[in-house]
């Protein structure tokens, strides 16, 4: 008799975890993803994206039924009136969100039982680069900072190695490292 | 008799706009902020930032009243249960906020009144690099599309004008194109 065990570890099905990867590693197309958001001005330093269909796995996702929306402003020094935390911050909190996601699925894969990630981020920013004051300065943040705390039942040792994989393979954390081509198209009508 | 009159354009305060460009002119170190955010893990793929505290124009800000928390997840697909927008979503959001933020702001002080801004990004990612099955992708995307349609009482080449001035001054679309360095520590308790 066999025994089939649906093992979630840290909020993760490992089952459909190996299952997924297995499936990608079969068919390669299925790794093709392509993430979405649209975004609209309301006033002054508001704006909110709608963030809702992706395409994945061979096909337009058809799962998502809950339309995401997220709002952007400044604070009253930078000319807002906090309708939101600021672009900036937002990009703290996806490299945050991402690093976390991928050090607790690198965890989950490697049998490491997280009970607790904490992250704080810092962003150094003069800001008379994007006030266009300046061109001595860039005009984003100049370094930006992330201090995990973080426990399971391993060993530290084993604890640093899951965050280090973390790094390796995190998604935005490439991204913001690194950079990425943009292109910007604009219709004015 | 001297007339003042605070002249709100495109829901700027262009009064305060210029006096803000004028005090770091006068004394640059007001230029300099730092943003903050703190992550906590939730289960999975779960994530919540909370943004509130910053540095900047020669203090700890005081003026923020509110706590924003921010959500990440993923979808089924990615092992997650749609608690929020993913990583990778919230970094196109950041994008389209601090873009569109910094072309309000450039036609508020070249006296461009806008009456509609609107943007729709795609990010192409092959989900093989960040889920560790090859090095021959990147983990992030390969590159990212942004596509403005913007209307305003200007010429076109004038509203074309600012998203290029907006591009040239957008602190998300500087790091995300160019990258930044980030410093990643870990304390295991």
């Amino acid at each position: 008799m066999s025994q089939v065990v649906a093992i979630t570890r840290n909020g993760v099905n490992t089952e459909q975890l190996y299952g997924t990867l297995d499936a990608i590693k079969d068919d390669p197309s299925l790794g093709i993803f392509q993430f979405r958001a649209h975004n609209h001005w309301i006033d002054g330093a508001h704006n909110r994206s709608t963030i809702k269909s992706f395409y994945g796995a061979g096909q337009e996702d058809s799962t998502r039924i809950q339309e995401f929306t997220v709002d952007a402003g400044e604070p009253a020094i930078l000319l807002g009136t906090d309708t939101g935390p600021n672009p900036a911050e937002h990009l703290l909190h996806a490299l945050a969100a991402c690093l976390t996601t991928t050090l607790v699925y690198v965890a989950a894969a490697r049998k490491v039982k997280l009970t607790e990630v904490e992250s704080t981020l810092e962003g150094d920013m003069d800001v008379r680069g994007c006030l266009g004051l300046t061109d001595e300065v860039r005009n984003g943040f100049s370094r930006v900072r992330v201090n995990f705390k973080i426990k399971g039942d391993a060993t530290p040792e084993k604890l640093q190695e899951v965050v280090e994989r973390a790094k390796g393979r995190s998604a935005v954390f490439d991204m913001v490292s690194n950079g990425v081509p943009v292109d910007v198209g604009v219709v004015t009508a």
